[in-house]
């Protein structure tokens, strides 16, 4: 039986998404809660990674088990092997060539951001910038982004026949007590793709750079000309679409 | 030079406010923070305990320094000094006579549950109990506690001697995404005595209990006739007046 899990998790005591060999990561956690209920090694297959620190609202995820089992108790017998940072929120069974990576339609990722001061309650889950921006600049220079582009300059380097093009379906900037929520929905992210817009923003909203200065970066296709990367615990995993 | 701070904290790393043997606490972390400051040992006097995992938005305590210092310098100096889940927010002179806890006017807790699906995010911040909750029932139970009481069936047991009256000035339940905020204000709480109220009102909430119940438990005067204990991890000290 193939299913696809959409989960939650707090990234904060993990290395990643991925499994390692220093560190703990979800697809881990997840594999021995499964293989555990299948009495037999369980692969799991994600949307994509997310890194050390980086939280998901609705992160997807296929795998198979040698028998058919009743997806409701799947999902509590799941939830009970899990630890509390992690939780299974809905299982449904999926056709044989269902994908969790390569079927993937659109992802949005968030990104929250305090203006106000420090607030040691949200130390792990919102960026603790502490100071004004200008949010309607960091909207319009984000705006820019939308479409399809090459985003060599946004990401890491996967070296030089890697096709580094993307596109960004919607963007949005919102502000309620100091705090700015970004959304950022596309058809596929890079490593640390949010997290160098992000910064990139940051920088325009704290006027260093100016709005325009987003073209001329996405334009150069090199990433030492945009801003620095923005701390990965104020990045959610928010959706992702088949 | 004898100092007023306000300060915030995540509870979930320590045992409890006040200083203690084997684990950790937010008084020592303070203490040991201003003693390095004054190079000789200061003493911090809150406005009351909390206990293990409890959180704090606007905690109070006083201490005294050996000599004058510039406030925004010593504010800034004791959140260089201060693990990043304890906040400095204020720090005011105060007389020689102002006492942190003695002085107390009034006090506000709040206490948060999620009626929705297990969050992991929240897991340390809002009580998952994941189950609808009636919250008008809850309204009205908790505004029958407003006004001078004995609130002995609501605390841990202090003896017979002891006075167990206090004033609860003001009470509100707010619900937003699920997500209950019940609100208490009052001239003092004792042990557990805002959990006990939130265990009850959860009981009758969930309908195991009628609203008119909570008057019988106040005139009881009797511990065992309360609700359970309600987990530390929602509940927060959100203001402190004098």
């Amino acid at each position: 039986m193939k299913c696809l899990i959409t989960f939650s998790y707090d990234g904060t005591n993990y290395g990643g998404y991925q499994k390692q060999d220093n560190n703990s990561s979800i697809q881990e956690e997840l594999e021995k809660a499964l293989s555990k209920i299948n009495n037999n090694k369980v692969s799991v297959t994600s949307s994509g990674r997310t890194d050390a620190g980086v939280h998901a609202i609705n992160a997807k995820a296929h795998f198979e088990m040698d028998k058919e089992l009743d997806l409701d108790k799947l999902k509590y017998s799941l939830n009970s092997l899990l630890p509390d940072d992690i939780y299974i929120k809905n299982i449904e069974e999926v056709k044989e060539n269902f994908h969790a990576r390569y079927n993937v339609k659109s992802k949005e990722y968030i990104y929250k951001i305090n203006m106000g001061e420090y607030n040691p309650l949200e130390k792990n889950y919102v960026y603790q910038y502490n100071k004004g921006l200008d949010i309607n600049k960091m909207k319009k220079a984000l705006k820019i982004l939308e479409g399809t582009h090459n985003f060599k300059s946004f990401t890491v380097n996967y070296g030089d026949d890697y096709d580094y093009v993307r596109t960004i379906f919607k963007t949005n900037v919102t502000v309620r007590n100091n705090k700015i929520v970004i959304s950022i929905k596309g058809n596929g992210f890079m490593r640390y793709m949010v997290r160098n817009i992000v910064g990139t923003l940051i920088e325009i909203g704290s006027k260093k750079r100016e709005v325009k200065d987003i073209l001329d970066i996405l334009n150069n296709e090199d990433r030492t000309k945009a801003g620095v990367t923005a701390p990965s615990n104020g990045l959610y995993l928010k959706e992702v679409k088949y």
